[in-house]
């Protein structure tokens, strides 16, 4: 598997941890959109938003998130969760990934 | 209880459904930020991400999400699920809702 995501797992890839668990992983996103920007990313290879279709895994992404917003110092400031699906939705590495993105005022427009 | 969403979602205030089960309710946003933007909602008045702990609601707002993608004709084109989570995250309304973006290339900026 040569995913990029796959290998940051893994460790072939240096990366700035956030938190980790036993089904997902979450790290500092390299190009930041906001002060705070950290990734959630299932351990499993599941292409995008589409393909999940895992309770558990589901729940598992959303805990790791909360846990990151927690960690990060931003629960009660805000943030936003966001998942970019396919083109259109601008997806650009093939492994589902959730953003938080936090730290300051967002803009309010989404897309 | 006022809030907007419990309404729409009791058929208090009128809104274009796309899709509605046991657990959650998506219509159309009235403001809308791209060609297609709906709103997923718990029928559970839940106020923000952090307060969602319930896995079967989680999932069940993910299948709803993506039977919306479909059913909006974007599951291949691809779209964005964003959840707002308080000040910073400009969340408006506090009943907990993902948008669901899509119909047209979205902005890669995505705070």
């Amino acid at each position: 598997m040569n995913c990029i995501f796959c290998r940051i797992i893994r460790g072939e890839i240096p990366s700035t941890k956030v938190y980790e668990d036993d089904l997902t992983f979450a790290f500092e996103d390299i190009e930041p959109q906001a002060k705070v920007h950290t990734l959630v990313v299932p351990k499993e290879h599941i292409e995008n938003l589409n393909d999940m279709k895992d309770q558990s895994l589901w729940f598992a992404m959303l805990k790791a998130a909360q846990e990151v917003a927690k960690r990060k110092g931003i629960e009660k400031s805000g943030y936003r969760a966001v998942i970019n699906c396919g083109p259109d939705g601008t997806q650009i590495v093939p492994h589902l990934h959730l953003h938080v993105l936090g730290g300051e005022l967002l803009d309010s427009q989404m897309g």
